[in-house]
C-alpha cells in the first residue's frame, strides 16, 4: 500500500468537501478578554473572540490566575506522575472534594479533560457491569459516544430529548436488567436543555442509572454554577453529574460527582483515568478557585444572561435568524459549509472579528452555522461592532450569492 | 439490578485481593524536588519521593516556571476552546514546530495527553485506512491497547521485543496488505528497550508502518533528547514518533510527530483530538521552554544517567536484586502485592520515602515491584538513605514473612 499517497488523497477530499479545516491561530490578551491577537494571515492584527467557551472570562480572573502563580511557586509545573504513582497532590484532593459539594455528591472524581471524563467513565460502566444498556440521546457529544462504543455494551439511541421514545425503548427492556440513561443538560451546538425531571421520573421508573453531561452548564446555572441540575433542584436524583473545568471555569480537566462507591470504581478500573500523568497541581490549583469564586459569586451568571438576552434582542432587531433556545448559546445557521467560512473569513480579515465557522463533523452536513457566544466580557461597543459586521454580511449575501457559490 | 450493591461489591472483592489502591496525596516542594509534603497519614510529614516520572526535575527548572508564569499574565489560565474553535494559541503552534523539529519531522500534533496521543491516533489510523492491521507489541502500554481495541482494526499481538516472532507474523499477511507496527522504544515498567533498527529493518521489507511511543525516552535519550530513536539515528526510519511533555519534559500533554499529511489526517480526523478542549497556552508555553532546554543542554541527561549507575551499583553492592535493563528504571521486584504494599508502607512510615508499591493491573500479578526512578535532583544523602531503608526492609522481610502473610 500508498501510505502517503493515501493521507494525500483523503486530505484532497476533504478539502475538496468544503470540510477541510483551517485553525485561526491565536493569543487572547489576559486582561483584555474578549481581544485577542491573531497570527499569520493577511488580517487585521487585533481581534474580537466571539466563540469561545471561556463563557465567563475566568481564564483572566485574578483569583485563577493568583492561584495558579501560586501553584507554580509552590509545587512547580506538572504532577510528575499518575495520580496512583505520585501524581496526587493535595490541590486534586481539595478539588475534588470541592466539586463533590459544587454537585451535592459524596465524592468527585478528576480527569485531564471532559472528554477523557466521558470516555472513561462510560467506557467502564458499559464494559463493567455486566448486561448493561446505555440508552443515549441521539445528539449526545463525541466523547460520550465513543465512550459507549468503547465499552461494547448494548446502545440504545433514543430520539434527542424524545420523553415518549426514550420510554417506549426503557419499557422494551426487562424491568431488573441494568441500565444507564446517558444526556446532556445544555447541548453545545443548539443550546437546547434536556427536560432533566422528566427523564429523572422514567429513570425511577424503570429502574435506570442516569449519566448527565454539564460541561456546558457547570458555573453558569444554579444558584451555585452546579449547573441546570442544580437549578433545578434534581441534583440529588441524577446517578453521574459530568463536567468540565476548561470551559465556564476557564481552564482544564473534567471530572464525575456521585457516589463514594461509584468514583471509587472508576477510579479503580478506568484505564483513562489510571495510566495518565495527572493534571498538574496549577491547572487543579486554578480550577479550585474558579469552582470556589463562582459558587459564592452570582455577578458573572446575572452578567452572562444579560449579555445573551441583549445580543439576541439586537439579532431580532435586524431581522437575523438565530435557533431559539432557552440557554446562552447563540447559533446563527448558516446551512452551508462554503458560506459559513465565506462569511467568518470576512468577519475576520474585514472587521476583526473572530467567530469559527462550525462544519462538519462537528454538526451535521446541512447544519453549518455561527455559534455566538456572548460574555460578560463583551463591552456594548464590541456588540455593536458585531451586529454591524453580521447585518452587513447578511445583506451581501442575500444579495450576492454567486461569488459565495463560485469559491 | 441493585446498582449500589454492584458496587460496594466489586470494591470489596478489590480489597481482598491485595489490588485496592490507595493514592499519596503529595504537594511537592518546587525548588526542593524530589522533596514533598505527605497529607494524611500518621507518616512523616516530609518525604522524598523516589517514583516520579519527572525524570530530570524539570517541573522545578527555572525556563519552564518563567515561561508558565509568563504565559499565564500574558494569555490567561485556561485556552477556552477546541483546537478548531478559539483554542488553537501561538503556543500551540510554536510548540508543535518543535516537537516536528526534534524529531526531524514535517510536523507534529498536539494532544491534552500521552494517552490520548496513543489512543486517538492508534485509534483513528486503525478505523481509517481500510484493512490496516496493527501488529502489537504484547507490552504496550494501555493507552496504545486501548486506541487499537477502539479502531476495531485487525490486530495481531506480537512477543515482547520478538523480532522472529513479529516477522513471522508480518510474513504471514499479504505484502500489499496496509501494516503498521506499533511499539514503544522504553518499556515503562521493566525499563527494556526494543531493538527499534531491526524492526525497522522488517517494517521495510514487509511494507509496514511504524508507530513509536518514546514516552519515556523524549527528553533522556539522544543528543537533543529526542529519545532512543535520535540517539540511534533511526528517526527518519519512523513513521509516527508519539511522546509526553508530562514526564521528563516535567509538564503535561502529549504529542506525535510524522510526515505533515499524516499529523494532517489525524487532527482532522480524530475525535480524542477535535472534541476537546486544548492545552492551556501556559502549560504548552511551559513545554515549550522544558523541550528547547533540554535540546540544548546534555548536563540533566548525563546527570541523570550518573545516578542510575550509581544506585545501580549501591543497591548491587548490599545485594538487593533488581531487574536489569539499559534505560533509566530500576525496578525491584517483590512478586506479592501485600508484600509490595508492606515495604512501601514502612519506607513512608519509618523512612520518609515515598515509592508506590506497582501492583496489578499496571503490571502482571505477580511481578508486583518497586519502581525506582532516580533523579539529578536526589543528593547522595538521599541515595544513602534509600539504600540504608532498603537494606534494614529487605532483611526484616526475609526474617520474618509472617506478620506480611497475616496482613
Ligand atoms: C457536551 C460536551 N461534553 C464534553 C466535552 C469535552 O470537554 P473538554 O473540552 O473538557 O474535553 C465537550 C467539549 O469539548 C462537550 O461539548
Ligand atoms: C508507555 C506510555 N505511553 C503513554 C503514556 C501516557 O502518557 P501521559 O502520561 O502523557 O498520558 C504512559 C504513561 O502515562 C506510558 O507509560
Amino acid at each position: 500500500m500508498d501510505y502517503a499517497g493515501f493521507f494525500r488523497s483523503e486530505l484532497d477530499a476533504l478539502r475538496e468537501s468544503g470540510n477541510y479545516r483551517h485553525f485561526a491561530e491565536l493569543e487572547r490578551r489576559c486582561g483584555a478578554f474578549p481581544r485577542a491577537q491573531f497570527h499569520g494571515g493577511p488580517a487585521a492584527d487585533e481581534v474580537t473572540i466571539w466563540c469561545s467557551n471561556d463563557y465567563l472570562g475566568m481564564g483572566q480572573h485574578p483569583d485563577v490566575l493568583a492561584a495558579m502563580h501560586e501553584a507554580l511557586d509552590t509545587t512547580g509545573a506538572g504532577a510528575g506522575g499518575t495520580r496512583n504513582i505520585s501524581g496526587t497532590t493535595h490541590a486534586h484532593v481539595l478539588l475534588e472534594a470541592e466539586l463533590a459539594d459544587l454537585h451535592g455528591k459524596e465524592a468527585a472524581l478528576l480527569f485531564t479533560s471532559g472528554y477523557v471524563s466521558n470516555w472513561a467513565t462510560l467506557g467502564t460502566l458499559g464494559a463493567r457491569i455486566p448486561g448493561l444498556t446505555i440508552l443515549s440521546d441521539s445528539l449526545n457529544h463525541a466523547s460520550m459516544i465513543e465512550g459507549i462504543r468503547h465499552s461494547r455494551a448494548d446502545r440504545v439511541i433514543w430520539a434527542h430529548n424524545d420523553l415518549a421514545d426514550l420510554e417506549a425503548k426503557l419499557a422494551a427492556l426487562p424491568l431488573d436488567a441494568p441500565k444507564l440513561i446517558a444526556f446532556e443538560s445544555v447541548y453545545s451546538m443548539d443550546g437546547d436543555i434536556a427536560p432533566i425531571a422528566a427523564i429523572c421520573d422514567l429513570a425511577e421508573r424503570y429502574n435506570a442509572m442516569t449519566y448527565l453531561d454539564e460541561v456546558h452548564a457547570v458555573g453558569l446555572y444554579g444558584p451555585r454554577g452546579g449547573g441546570i441540575a442544580e437549578r433545578e433542584g434534581l441534583m440529588d436524583r441524577i446517578t453521574v453529574i459530568e463536567g468540565t473545568l476548561g470551559k465556564a471555569f476557564g481552564v482544564m480537566g473534567g471530572y464525575i460527582a456521585a457516589s463514594a462507591d461509584l468514583c471509587d470504581f472508576i477510579r479503580s478500573h478506568a484505564s483513562g483515568f489510571i495510566f495518565t500523568t495527572a493534571l498538574p497541581p496549577a491547572v487543579a490549583a486554578g480550577a479550585l478557585a474558579s469552582v470556589r469564586h463562582l459558587k459564592a459569586s452570582g455577578a458573572e451568571r446575572a452578567a452572562h444572561q444579560d449579555r445573551v438576552a441583549n445580543l439576541r434582542a439586537r439579532l431580532d432587531e435586524i431581522g437575523l435568524p438565530h435557533q431559539e433556545n432557552p440557554s446562552h448559546i447563540i447559533p446563527v445557521m448558516v446551512g452551508c459549509p462554503v458560506k459559513c467560512k465565506y462569511i467568518t473569513d470576512r468577519l475576520l480579515a474585514d472587521y476583526g472579528i473572530y467567530i469559527q465557522p462550525i462544519n462538519y463533523p462537528t454538526v451535521p452536513k446541512g447544519t453549518e452555522r455561527l455559534r455566538i457566544t456572548p460574555s460578560p466580557v463583551h463591552s456594548a461597543a464590541q456588540t455593536d461592532q458585531l451586529v454591524g459586521a453580521l447585518e452587513e454580511l447578511w445583506a451581501q449575501c442575500q444579495l450576492a450569492r454567486l461569488p459565495m457559490a463560485a469559491q
